[in-house]
């Protein structure tokens, strides 16, 4: 039966990768590299590069993957995920089929950890579950991007006895306050940090954590937000592309 | 300079460790081992293990660290973690002043991720922060419990666009309710799912995840709760240690 590899590779840095997934890694057959377009260069020769640097043998093949378009229409923000998925999935669907041989291992590589914040293994069960090309498959955690980032400013994730809730950019917009957790933001295209109305929050802000392009920024909020603003503009435009997460947080002991 | 190296070793099994985590193994001249009483003599071999496999050059030293006993007293849970803390940190202070060379690099093993419920790193910032030992230290990501958990239950974390709390069974006892987030919950031993008032959620829950001991169970709360508590009451008394994480949410879409 074929197989299915979902693999997180962490955050940016090969690093970053654990041995189970060096493993999954030297089981596959095929890797699907997806291709989103011009500006993404940098993040799929870092995932040759993964390959490269891991894979023992190196007779395994390569399948390009051009990622469908998607709306970004902000009033429909659901509906527009869930026909994206659908197109993906189809599409995915397709792929198994005519370029993963029956008996073979076929990986997809995810950013951080294909738990959180992405897809990936939420299409690959619809799939499964729908029955037309037959599969197993199998997830293999990696570091996030907010755990690099916490452990890069070298602060708990958590207060003593106290929750961690990680969220979206968008979801932060609405809520404009943290409440008394630490709150993580990923996929935060919008810096809506910006929109916090708490007069006295910390953010502990970092792009491509982990990696030689690494920047890092930590304070309150008031004082660092134009910083931020500025180095995240300046960083996007001179790479093309943008890897960023930040913490919230009132301030006290960590 | 001294060095700490604060080192997220994953849940439990070897090959959760990232390269990094390797590598900082390898500058490692010492390694603080706890012995926290008999019952968790496995977990003592399992760093000891991970130690012999990852480390080429088996010049390292070991100094064990007899961990303070912690008052249970459930009416002043913050104060009795404050004491247990300051405890720690003066007899980590002795430690790195005798046990580590002035240009000695010390590692400490954390399992799971160390900025997610352990306060190495806290303890190791507040001794730095006092002075009297100058030391650098380095915080080295790792898998938590809540990755290898959703990884092995093959579900995403968070929903499409929606929040993840991570939080402990003490905080879930008090809440009783998962609002409609999905809640991670670390650190109960209490099995605090039990509390949960809302009539409809659904539980995945996980002991010695990733690892030959893993017991897995998921379905619907009401349902499997009795099997959790009799499977994880019997697994305690046979290994005479219990490393379980679970998480809840609402029925529906993953």
């Amino acid at each position: 039966m074929r197989k299915v590899l979902i693999i997180g590779i962490g955050p940016g840095n090969a690093d970053y990768l654990t041995i189970q997934a060096i493993e999954a890694l030297n089981r596959a057959d095929v890797f699907v590299i997806p291709d989103k377009g011009e500006e993404k260069a940098d993040l799929r020769r870092l995932r040759l590069e993964i390959c490269d640097r891991y894979i023992k043998d190196e007779n395994y093949r390569l399948v390009e993957f051009k990622t469908p378009p998607r709306s970004k229409d902000p009033a429909n923000y659901k509906r527009n995920v869930e026909d994206w998925h659908a197109r993906i999935e189809r599409d995915y669907q397709r792929l198994l089929a005519e370029n993963v041989g029956e008996d073979e291992c076929v990986g997809f590589l995810a950013w951080g950890d294909p738990t959180l914040y992405d897809s990936t293994l939420r299409i690959i069960e619809k799939i499964r579950a729908r029955g037309v090309v037959a599969f197993d498959y199998e997830v293999i955690p990696g570091i996030s991007s907010i755990q690099a980032l916490a452990a890069r400013h070298r602060i708990p994730l958590n207060r003593v006895g106290g929750s961690v809730r990680i969220t979206t950019g968008r979801k932060l917009a609405e809520e404009r306050s943290i409440g008394a957790e630490t709150v993580a933001v990923m996929l935060d295209g919008e810096q809506s940090f910006r929109k916090i109305d708490d007069a006295d929050v910390d953010i502990y802000w970092g792009a491509y954590v982990g990696t030689p392009d690494e920047i890092l920024v930590s304070g309150r909020l008031a004082d660092v937000a134009g910083e931020i603003e500025l180095k995240r503009a300046r960083a996007r435009q001179e790479k093309g592309w943008m890897m960023d997460a930040y913490l919230l947080r009132a301030p006290g002991e960590t």
